[in-house]
């Protein structure tokens, strides 16, 4: 394991880091810019979106808070949030556009709730590194506009998709305003870090409150992993193209029926959430009945052991459909697989951990840039091969690097702390036995 | 009808509306004070409540709107509204106090969603009346604020009682943090008027969500009336004494079943709803299932053939427990029942309507002063005989008189109508038929 650990936070700071360190920022009118070819060049999309911004200064402000600050680093967060303000906020309706122009005029001025939770998520977790007040300021009053602007007062939740004005537009074919696990589940994330900044009582609340609705409207209850889609009841319904994206998925066009859970999303949730309950002060131990079957199902239908690494989604109860290996579900895979071992104790959890981290570093890395190919084939086979876009940005590698090297950190100490007290590790068990 | 019509218009333009003109105002210190013995004189107390405020502007707005103007009601309104934005909006956790002193000074610095609905309806019949934009803008505001605050994001709805720093407290003894049929009916009623206001969007689907919320949530399923409080996740529980109170509710310490039902709540329920539908552009005939049990029901059991008026509460089934009358049960209940009879056609309702008209016009208005008694008991004893104080205010009673006025006024002019068209008026059959 301690091999494991120097080997990632190496690839960590010698080459994933500095990747995007020399790249992110656009220098010619600010901001961020993570269109990159597959060897590192700009390619023609020059126009900014506000993902991309929000999770840039997300992942950079977490990378100094973990410890990987670099001279300067802090100065290009704050580029970006005056790029942010200065040209992705609407001055009249409120809010933030969607996509501007590389000169910051407004491209496509639709209010999407994915974007403005990570801007929440970004602000707050730039505040708790820099204490900037500025920061805190806007992500608190961003946690206001979501609820008078998105909170459904009906069934729960929010809505996802609005024009320039906030009135609710549907980007579904089928017309439906859906709601979605994805969305919430990034609300969730945001205020964790939210109320980790605060600690105010409201935004506790509030992420108790998506908490429990994501475990008790968004999972399946034989099975305990996500529907992607939902009505407005949360009805779940078919999960299906939209004319707002944020991703790469690939749908046929009748979309994808609710029986489909997609791993990547279930594993992160299922660590997203156990940080969740980390920061509200609950033991992990009383939400296990929650996490397990997350982490039952992963292991049993997503992890690839003959080719490795997790494929992107499946039937829940019948097991995988699409069997590409996407960047991000692998990245989320690595933090959670080892929040499963380090909960759980079952050494089937770390044999997934291996598979996956085994795929990551031998196929999925693009070794001459740093970064991570966006998708390859089952079989490893590279069938996209840029480093960033307007979607793939450097949230989910960095981000899993960190939280990656942080576990292996914590099972090496534990190890160590072993086998000091009962002398030389004595061997494990095929499976069931605590690891250690 | 036209008597009734005439009777009723005088009373509201001769007595009841210069009573309140010549004394709600409190000339010291400013703002509204409703506190008035059976003589009319001032009583003791001098603190203000923010209920009292925000139901004076208000009534005082509603009054011009709808055409009782008088010399000097707007610059009586724009002091209230004044001492309110001076003395009752708390400049460091905003939201409003619930009491302030005389002067103004916080006395209770509770954040209660009931008095903030009130001040949303309030200020948005101000703006429609005057096209006030300070009005406009911090109703708009209110509106935000309540959703950022109070709106419950796991079950829909929201929260109904705050701290000064709006952190979530129970007044209840058992700790729950309750939901209540009154605070919601009334947020559908401040929202229809800040729909009415704005033509937001936004406002349109607030009002929508809240009106179906209490309509899925909030009615027995059987009897298609209304239960007073619930859990957070909506399961009915006692109605019970609250620590923070707005009505002179009389409970045992065990409190009440969620079995028992408010006459009064019932049929105000039904009015406003059709309001709000009115104000959506729905027509009246589309939501007739819904209205039609509330209508039944309460001229079946609310209704006190004997004496005369309506009761204050009962079992959904087996009819009335609590047999004094209120005031504003009987308030309501006329406007109420003459929109059953324009609604449905049938003789009853105007029937129960002349029962309860008859025993306000005998029993219940102090015609020595002009305002009704608060109380009185199932025979028409006066058992409570102040005229206002902090909870009875000039809301319910000048609200009546007004919609009352209207709708006689819509009967008369119908029947004048089929008069023209029919030839003289043909003998009505005992129940059932279109009156007219």
């Amino acid at each position: 394991m301690k091999e494991l650990l120097d080997r990632t936070e190496c690839y960590l700071r010698d080459q994933l880091l500095p990747f995007w360190q020399a790249r992110i920022i656009e220098p010619k009118f600010g901001g961020f810019q993570t269109n990159y070819d597959r060897d590192g060049r700009r390619t023609a999309v020059t126009h900014k979106t506000l993902l991309c911004q929000g999770r840039s200064i997300f992942t950079l402000s977490h990378a100094i808070r973990m410890g990987y600050d670099r001279p300067g680093s802090r100065e290009m967060i704050r580029q970006g949030i005056d790029f942010l303000f200065g040209h992705f906020r609407d001055p009249e309706f409120d809010g933030y556009y969607w996509i501007v122009t590389e000169d910051g005029r407004p491209e496509d001025d639709s209010k999407v709730i994915y974007g403005h939770s990570f801007l929440i998520y970004a602000l707050a977790e730039h505040a708790i590194v820099t204490g900037d007040g500025r920061s805190r300021q806007e992500a608190c009053r961003l946690f206001d506009l979501l609820a008078a602007r998105a909170a459904d007062f009906q069934f729960g939740g929010f809505f996802e998709h609005f024009d320039r004005r906030f009135n609710l537009v549907s980007v579904r074919p089928d017309g439906v305003f859906d709601k979605s696990l994805d969305v919430h589940m990034h609300l969730m994330e945001a205020f964790t870090t939210l109320f980790e900044l605060t600690r105010w009582p409201r935004h506790e609340q509030a992420l108790r409150q998506v908490a429990e609705l994501i475990f008790t409207r968004m999972l399946d209850p034989e099975f305990g992993v996500g529907t992607s889609m939902y009505g407005p009841d949360w009805a779940p319904i078919a999960n299906i193209q939209l004319g707002t994206v944020w991703g790469s998925d690939r749908f046929d066009p009748a979309g994808k029926p609710p029986e489909i859970t997609s791993y990547g999303h279930n594993i992160e949730l299922a660590w997203l959430y156990l940080h969740a309950m980390d920061v509200l002060g609950v033991p992990r131990e009383q939400v296990i009945d929650r996490v397990r079957p997350i982490f039952e199902h992963t292991v049993r239908d997503g992890i690839d052991r003959e080719f490795g690494g997790v494929y992107v989604e499946g039937h829940r109860k019948s097991g995988p459909i699409e069997m590409n290996k996407e960047f991000w579900q692998q990245a989320e895979a690595l933090v959670g697989l080892l929040d499963a071992h380090l909960l759980l104790g079952e050494r089937k959890y770390l044999d997934a951990f291996r598979n996956v981290h085994d795929f990551v570093f031998t196929r999925m890395i693009n070794w001459e840039q740093g970064e991570w190919f966006p998708l390859l084939s089952r079989e490893g086979k590279v069938l996209w091969d840029y480093m960033g876009h307007d979607w793939k940005i450097c949230y989910h590698t960095i981000r899993s690097m960190i939280q990656t090297v942080c576990r292996l950190r914590q099972i090496v100490e534990r190890d160590t702390m072993a086998g000091r007290q009962h002398g030389p590790p004595t061997p494990t068990p095929p499976s069931g036995g605590r690891e250690g």
